[in-house]
Protein backbone atom coordinates (compact mmCIF):
# COMPACT_ATOMS: atom_id res chain seq x y z
CA UNK A 1 0.00 0.00 0.00
CA UNK A 2 0.91 3.64 -0.27
CA UNK A 3 2.24 5.13 2.24
CA UNK A 4 -0.23 8.27 3.68
CA UNK A 5 2.28 10.59 4.47
CA UNK A 6 4.14 10.23 0.62
CA UNK A 7 1.18 12.76 -0.25
CA UNK A 8 -1.52 11.11 -1.82
CA UNK A 9 -4.31 11.93 -0.95
CA UNK A 10 -7.27 9.61 0.47
CA UNK A 11 -10.05 11.23 -1.55
CA UNK A 12 -10.34 12.23 -5.17
CA UNK A 13 -12.89 15.21 -3.73
CA UNK A 14 -11.43 17.79 -0.71
CA UNK A 15 -14.66 19.61 -0.67
CA UNK A 16 -15.76 20.07 2.63
CA UNK A 17 -19.62 19.66 2.28
CA UNK A 18 -18.97 16.37 0.55
CA UNK A 19 -19.29 13.27 2.33
CA UNK A 20 -16.01 11.98 1.00
CA UNK A 21 -13.00 11.95 3.47
CA UNK A 22 -10.78 14.39 3.67
CA UNK A 23 -7.94 12.72 6.00
CA UNK A 24 -4.73 12.14 5.29
CA UNK A 25 -2.11 11.08 8.20
CA UNK A 26 0.55 14.02 6.71
CA UNK A 27 -2.20 16.63 7.38
CA UNK A 28 -3.58 15.41 10.35
CA UNK A 29 0.46 15.62 11.73
CA UNK A 30 0.63 19.15 11.40
CA UNK A 31 -1.89 20.16 13.65
CA UNK A 32 -0.87 17.84 16.03
CA UNK A 33 2.76 18.63 16.43
CA UNK A 34 1.45 22.57 16.50
CA UNK A 35 -0.87 22.40 19.20
CA UNK A 36 1.71 22.39 22.18
CA UNK A 37 3.63 25.78 21.12
CA UNK A 38 -0.39 27.13 20.04
CA UNK A 39 -0.83 26.40 23.69
CA UNK A 40 2.42 27.91 24.91
CA UNK A 41 1.94 31.00 22.76
CA UNK A 42 -1.98 31.33 24.05
CA UNK A 43 -1.51 30.53 27.73
CA UNK A 44 1.96 30.40 29.18
CA UNK A 45 2.79 33.15 31.30
CA UNK A 46 -0.62 34.34 31.14
CA UNK A 47 -2.48 35.97 34.27
CA UNK A 48 -4.66 33.70 36.65
CA UNK A 49 -7.71 35.57 35.41
CA UNK A 50 -7.81 34.57 31.84
CA UNK A 51 -6.56 30.92 33.30
CA UNK A 52 -8.87 30.50 36.06
CA UNK A 53 -12.06 31.40 33.90
CA UNK A 54 -14.82 29.35 33.51
CA UNK A 55 -18.16 29.60 32.00
CA UNK A 56 -19.96 28.70 34.80
CA UNK A 57 -20.78 25.89 37.40
CA UNK A 58 -19.37 22.44 35.72
CA UNK A 59 -17.37 24.24 33.21
CA UNK A 60 -13.57 24.05 32.24
CA UNK A 61 -10.98 26.46 32.87
CA UNK A 62 -7.98 27.17 30.36
CA UNK A 63 -6.35 25.57 33.12
CA UNK A 64 -8.61 22.81 33.60
CA UNK A 65 -8.21 22.19 29.60
CA UNK A 66 -5.01 21.93 29.56
CA UNK A 67 -5.16 19.19 32.18
CA UNK A 68 -7.51 17.36 30.36
CA UNK A 69 -5.10 17.40 27.06
CA UNK A 70 -2.42 16.31 29.27
CA UNK A 71 -4.54 12.97 30.24
CA UNK A 72 -5.60 12.48 26.98
CA UNK A 73 -2.12 12.32 25.72
CA UNK A 74 -1.66 9.73 28.58
CA UNK A 75 -4.83 7.13 28.24
CA UNK A 76 -6.60 8.23 25.56
CA UNK A 77 -4.70 8.46 21.50
CA UNK A 78 -2.11 6.23 21.96
CA UNK A 79 -3.41 3.55 23.98
CA UNK A 80 -6.41 3.10 21.63
CA UNK A 81 -4.63 3.05 18.97
CA UNK A 82 -2.46 0.39 20.40
CA UNK A 83 -5.41 -1.73 21.72
CA UNK A 84 -7.05 -1.54 17.67
CA UNK A 85 -4.16 -2.44 15.95
CA UNK A 86 -3.26 -5.27 18.35
CA UNK A 87 -6.90 -6.47 18.93
CA UNK A 88 -9.03 -5.02 16.15
CA UNK A 89 -12.45 -5.05 17.45
CA UNK A 90 -12.31 -7.75 19.97
CA UNK A 91 -11.48 -5.69 22.90
CA UNK A 92 -12.56 -2.24 22.86
CA UNK A 93 -10.80 0.87 24.33
CA UNK A 94 -10.38 1.36 27.93
CA UNK A 95 -12.97 4.00 28.32
CA UNK A 96 -11.53 8.14 29.17
CA UNK A 97 -12.21 9.91 31.96
CA UNK A 98 -13.44 13.39 31.15
CA UNK A 99 -13.05 14.43 34.25
CA UNK A 100 -9.93 13.20 35.38
CA UNK A 101 -7.98 15.88 35.14
CA UNK A 102 -10.53 18.00 37.95
CA UNK A 103 -9.61 15.53 40.67
CA UNK A 104 -6.17 15.55 40.20
CA UNK A 105 -4.30 17.99 38.09
CA UNK A 106 -1.34 16.94 37.02
CA UNK A 107 1.70 19.36 37.72
CA UNK A 108 1.29 22.33 40.10
CA UNK A 109 1.31 25.26 37.44
CA UNK A 110 -0.06 25.76 33.72
CA UNK A 111 3.20 26.36 32.98
CA UNK A 112 4.19 22.66 34.37
CA UNK A 113 1.25 21.43 32.60
CA UNK A 114 2.17 23.41 29.10
CA UNK A 115 5.96 21.56 29.68
CA UNK A 116 4.27 18.52 29.88
CA UNK A 117 1.98 17.97 27.54
CA UNK A 118 4.31 19.35 25.34
CA UNK A 119 6.87 16.17 26.00
CA UNK A 120 3.94 13.81 26.32
CA UNK A 121 2.75 15.17 22.52
CA UNK A 122 6.30 14.46 20.87
CA UNK A 123 6.42 11.35 22.12
CA UNK A 124 2.96 10.17 21.10
CA UNK A 125 3.85 11.80 17.49
CA UNK A 126 7.16 9.55 17.35
CA UNK A 127 5.11 6.55 18.56
CA UNK A 128 2.44 7.67 15.22
CA UNK A 129 5.54 7.69 13.15
CA UNK A 130 7.30 4.36 14.28
CA UNK A 131 3.79 2.37 13.57
CA UNK A 132 3.98 3.28 9.70
CA UNK A 133 0.65 3.87 8.57
CA UNK A 134 -0.30 2.61 5.07
CA UNK A 135 -3.38 4.20 3.39
CA UNK A 136 -5.43 0.58 4.06
CA UNK A 137 -4.61 0.48 7.92
CA UNK A 138 -6.92 3.56 8.05
CA UNK A 139 -9.69 1.07 7.68
CA UNK A 140 -8.80 -1.17 10.12
CA UNK A 141 -11.55 -1.39 12.78
CA UNK A 142 -11.57 -1.10 16.56
CA UNK A 143 -14.05 -1.23 19.33
CA UNK A 144 -15.36 1.92 21.60
CA UNK A 145 -16.79 1.57 24.59
CA UNK A 146 -19.67 3.60 23.72
CA UNK A 147 -19.95 4.08 19.85
CA UNK A 148 -19.15 0.90 18.33
CA UNK A 149 -17.08 0.33 16.11
CA UNK A 150 -14.78 2.55 14.91
CA UNK A 151 -11.74 2.95 12.45
CA UNK A 152 -8.05 4.03 13.05
CA UNK A 153 -8.40 7.01 10.52
CA UNK A 154 -11.67 8.15 12.45
CA UNK A 155 -9.60 7.88 15.72
CA UNK A 156 -6.95 10.29 14.40
CA UNK A 157 -9.18 12.52 12.95
CA UNK A 158 -10.77 12.64 16.13
CA UNK A 159 -7.56 13.33 17.94
CA UNK A 160 -7.18 16.53 15.47
CA UNK A 161 -10.75 17.86 16.00
CA UNK A 162 -10.16 17.40 19.81
CA UNK A 163 -7.14 19.60 19.87
CA UNK A 164 -8.62 22.40 17.75
CA UNK A 165 -11.86 22.02 19.38
CA UNK A 166 -10.25 22.66 23.07
CA UNK A 167 -8.25 25.10 21.66
CA UNK A 168 -11.98 26.70 20.57
CA UNK A 169 -12.93 26.08 23.53
CA UNK A 170 -10.25 28.06 25.35
CA UNK A 171 -10.33 31.44 23.76
CA UNK A 172 -14.06 31.35 23.90
CA UNK A 173 -14.24 30.92 27.76
CA UNK A 174 -11.30 33.67 27.55
CA UNK A 175 -13.50 35.93 25.03
CA UNK A 176 -16.94 35.55 27.71
CA UNK A 177 -14.93 37.12 30.28
CA UNK A 178 -15.68 40.57 27.96
CA UNK A 179 -19.31 39.39 27.19
CA UNK A 180 -20.21 42.78 29.17
CA UNK A 181 -17.24 44.76 28.73
CA UNK A 182 -17.43 45.01 24.80
CA UNK A 183 -20.83 47.15 25.51
CA UNK A 184 -23.24 47.12 22.19
CA UNK A 185 -20.37 45.84 19.90
CA UNK A 186 -21.41 42.27 21.53
CA UNK A 187 -23.72 42.26 18.84
CA UNK A 188 -21.22 41.66 16.46
CA UNK A 189 -19.16 39.19 18.29
CA UNK A 190 -21.15 35.63 18.61
CA UNK A 191 -18.76 33.81 20.16
CA UNK A 192 -19.27 35.57 23.52
CA UNK A 193 -22.97 33.90 23.76
CA UNK A 194 -21.87 30.66 22.66
CA UNK B 1 -6.12 58.68 38.84
CA UNK B 2 -4.88 55.26 39.25
CA UNK B 3 -2.89 53.79 36.37
CA UNK B 4 -5.01 50.93 35.14
CA UNK B 5 -1.73 49.03 34.42
CA UNK B 6 -0.61 49.27 37.78
CA UNK B 7 -2.48 46.21 38.92
CA UNK B 8 -5.71 47.90 40.62
CA UNK B 9 -8.96 46.19 39.39
CA UNK B 10 -11.86 47.63 37.99
CA UNK B 11 -14.38 45.73 39.48
CA UNK B 12 -14.63 44.50 43.55
CA UNK B 13 -16.05 41.48 41.64
CA UNK B 14 -14.43 39.35 38.61
CA UNK B 15 -17.58 37.39 38.44
CA UNK B 16 -17.95 36.22 34.97
CA UNK B 17 -21.71 36.19 35.42
CA UNK B 18 -22.10 39.62 36.95
CA UNK B 19 -23.00 42.78 34.94
CA UNK B 20 -19.93 44.26 36.81
CA UNK B 21 -16.80 44.93 34.59
CA UNK B 22 -13.54 42.61 34.93
CA UNK B 23 -12.07 44.89 32.26
CA UNK B 24 -8.22 45.83 32.78
CA UNK B 25 -5.74 47.07 30.63
CA UNK B 26 -2.94 44.95 31.41
CA UNK B 27 -4.43 41.75 31.05
CA UNK B 28 -6.34 42.96 27.73
CA UNK B 29 -2.79 43.91 26.49
CA UNK B 30 -1.58 40.02 27.93
CA UNK B 31 -4.00 38.73 25.53
CA UNK B 32 -2.75 41.28 22.65
CA UNK B 33 0.86 40.76 22.80
CA UNK B 34 -0.07 37.20 22.31
CA UNK B 35 -2.30 36.76 19.52
CA UNK B 36 1.16 37.05 17.11
CA UNK B 37 2.68 34.16 18.30
CA UNK B 38 -0.50 32.19 18.56
CA UNK B 39 -1.62 32.36 14.75
CA UNK B 40 2.16 31.65 14.10
CA UNK B 41 2.54 28.41 16.14
CA UNK B 42 -0.66 27.72 14.34
CA UNK B 43 -0.69 28.64 11.13
CA UNK B 44 3.14 29.47 10.05
CA UNK B 45 3.90 26.90 7.45
CA UNK B 46 0.62 24.81 7.08
CA UNK B 47 -0.45 23.78 4.38
CA UNK B 48 -2.69 24.80 1.65
CA UNK B 49 -5.67 22.40 2.58
CA UNK B 50 -5.66 23.69 6.34
CA UNK B 51 -5.12 27.19 5.06
CA UNK B 52 -7.70 27.64 2.34
CA UNK B 53 -10.38 25.45 3.97
CA UNK B 54 -13.74 27.49 4.52
CA UNK B 55 -16.56 26.59 6.02
CA UNK B 56 -18.83 26.67 2.08
CA UNK B 57 -19.68 30.06 -0.04
CA UNK B 58 -19.37 33.41 1.70
CA UNK B 59 -17.31 32.77 4.50
CA UNK B 60 -13.95 32.79 5.07
CA UNK B 61 -10.71 30.33 5.47
CA UNK B 62 -7.71 30.64 8.21
CA UNK B 63 -6.18 33.07 5.03
CA UNK B 64 -8.99 35.39 4.98
CA UNK B 65 -8.74 35.87 8.75
CA UNK B 66 -5.60 36.65 8.51
CA UNK B 67 -6.02 39.35 5.61
CA UNK B 68 -8.96 40.86 7.90
CA UNK B 69 -6.91 41.11 11.11
CA UNK B 70 -4.11 42.73 9.22
CA UNK B 71 -6.67 45.12 7.99
CA UNK B 72 -7.86 45.98 11.16
CA UNK B 73 -4.55 46.44 12.36
CA UNK B 74 -4.27 49.54 9.97
CA UNK B 75 -7.81 50.94 9.69
CA UNK B 76 -9.63 49.80 13.09
CA UNK B 77 -8.60 49.75 15.83
CA UNK B 78 -6.12 52.42 16.93
CA UNK B 79 -7.50 54.78 14.53
CA UNK B 80 -10.72 54.85 16.24
CA UNK B 81 -8.36 55.31 19.30
CA UNK B 82 -7.36 58.21 17.98
CA UNK B 83 -10.72 59.66 16.77
CA UNK B 84 -12.00 59.09 20.34
CA UNK B 85 -9.33 60.52 22.06
CA UNK B 86 -9.04 63.63 20.14
CA UNK B 87 -13.18 64.42 18.98
CA UNK B 88 -15.02 62.30 21.89
CA UNK B 89 -18.54 61.59 20.32
CA UNK B 90 -18.33 64.88 18.03
CA UNK B 91 -17.08 62.61 15.11
CA UNK B 92 -18.01 59.41 14.34
CA UNK B 93 -15.47 56.47 13.50
CA UNK B 94 -15.06 55.61 9.97
CA UNK B 95 -16.46 52.60 9.11
CA UNK B 96 -14.52 49.47 9.01
CA UNK B 97 -14.54 47.62 5.78
CA UNK B 98 -14.99 43.85 6.84
CA UNK B 99 -14.26 42.34 3.62
CA UNK B 100 -11.48 44.36 2.19
CA UNK B 101 -8.98 41.60 2.64
CA UNK B 102 -11.08 39.57 0.27
CA UNK B 103 -10.52 42.40 -2.65
CA UNK B 104 -7.22 43.03 -1.85
CA UNK B 105 -5.25 40.33 -0.18
CA UNK B 106 -2.46 42.05 1.48
CA UNK B 107 1.02 40.25 1.06
CA UNK B 108 1.46 37.16 -0.77
CA UNK B 109 1.45 34.93 1.12
CA UNK B 110 0.48 33.52 4.41
CA UNK B 111 3.78 33.94 5.97
CA UNK B 112 3.87 37.63 4.90
CA UNK B 113 0.40 38.05 6.47
CA UNK B 114 1.73 36.77 9.73
CA UNK B 115 4.85 39.02 9.97
CA UNK B 116 2.65 41.83 8.77
CA UNK B 117 0.11 41.49 11.44
CA UNK B 118 3.17 41.03 13.95
CA UNK B 119 4.42 44.39 13.21
CA UNK B 120 1.75 45.85 12.95
CA UNK B 121 0.41 44.64 16.21
CA UNK B 122 3.60 45.72 17.91
CA UNK B 123 3.52 49.09 16.70
CA UNK B 124 -0.03 49.06 17.59
CA UNK B 125 0.46 48.01 21.41
CA UNK B 126 3.73 50.60 21.33
CA UNK B 127 0.77 53.38 20.59
CA UNK B 128 -1.63 51.90 23.03
CA UNK B 129 1.30 52.73 25.85
CA UNK B 130 2.09 55.99 24.57
CA UNK B 131 -1.16 56.93 25.78
CA UNK B 132 -0.86 55.94 29.70
CA UNK B 133 -4.50 55.51 29.94
CA UNK B 134 -6.00 55.66 32.97
CA UNK B 135 -8.93 54.13 34.72
CA UNK B 136 -11.03 57.16 34.16
CA UNK B 137 -10.22 56.87 30.23
CA UNK B 138 -11.97 53.94 29.89
CA UNK B 139 -15.07 55.96 30.28
CA UNK B 140 -14.99 58.36 27.42
CA UNK B 141 -16.94 58.12 25.10
CA UNK B 142 -16.84 58.14 21.08
CA UNK B 143 -19.51 57.41 18.49
CA UNK B 144 -19.90 54.16 16.34
CA UNK B 145 -20.95 54.87 12.91
CA UNK B 146 -23.32 52.13 13.76
CA UNK B 147 -24.09 51.43 16.94
CA UNK B 148 -23.81 55.08 18.47
CA UNK B 149 -21.77 55.91 21.65
CA UNK B 150 -19.57 53.68 22.67
CA UNK B 151 -16.75 53.71 25.28
CA UNK B 152 -13.33 53.64 25.05
CA UNK B 153 -13.17 50.80 27.93
CA UNK B 154 -15.91 49.00 25.17
CA UNK B 155 -13.11 49.75 22.22
CA UNK B 156 -10.61 48.02 23.95
CA UNK B 157 -12.15 45.27 25.24
CA UNK B 158 -13.80 44.31 21.96
CA UNK B 159 -10.17 45.00 20.64
CA UNK B 160 -8.96 41.19 22.81
CA UNK B 161 -12.57 40.11 22.29
CA UNK B 162 -12.16 40.01 18.51
CA UNK B 163 -8.99 38.20 18.02
CA UNK B 164 -9.85 35.48 20.07
CA UNK B 165 -13.08 35.25 18.26
CA UNK B 166 -10.77 34.73 15.01
CA UNK B 167 -9.18 32.09 16.69
CA UNK B 168 -12.00 30.70 17.55
CA UNK B 169 -12.77 30.89 13.94
CA UNK B 170 -9.90 29.37 12.85
CA UNK B 171 -9.53 26.59 14.88
CA UNK B 172 -13.26 25.71 13.97
CA UNK B 173 -12.96 25.98 10.08
CA UNK B 174 -9.55 23.34 10.38
CA UNK B 175 -11.67 21.31 12.60
CA UNK B 176 -14.70 21.29 10.33
CA UNK B 177 -12.57 19.23 7.81
CA UNK B 178 -12.34 16.09 9.64
CA UNK B 179 -16.57 16.88 10.32
CA UNK B 180 -17.18 13.39 8.37
CA UNK B 181 -13.86 11.72 9.23
CA UNK B 182 -14.43 11.55 12.72
CA UNK B 183 -17.21 9.37 12.12
CA UNK B 184 -19.11 8.68 14.82
CA UNK B 185 -16.98 11.07 17.25
CA UNK B 186 -18.78 13.94 15.83
CA UNK B 187 -21.53 13.45 19.09
CA UNK B 188 -18.48 14.28 21.10
CA UNK B 189 -17.39 17.40 19.12
CA UNK B 190 -19.80 19.93 18.86
CA UNK B 191 -17.32 22.65 17.16
CA UNK B 192 -17.61 20.45 13.99
CA UNK B 193 -21.25 21.42 13.85
CA UNK B 194 -21.34 24.83 14.48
Amino acid sequence: MTDISSGESLSPCPSQGALAHTFRLDEAVEVLTRTPDTLDALLHGLSAPWLQADEGPDTWSPFNVLGHLVHGERTDWIPRLRILLTHGEARPFDTFDRFAMLRDPEGNSPSELLTTFRELRRANIATLNSFSLTTSDLDRAGRHPELGTVTLGQLLATWVAHDLSHIGQIVRVMAKRYRQDVGPWRAYLPLLDR
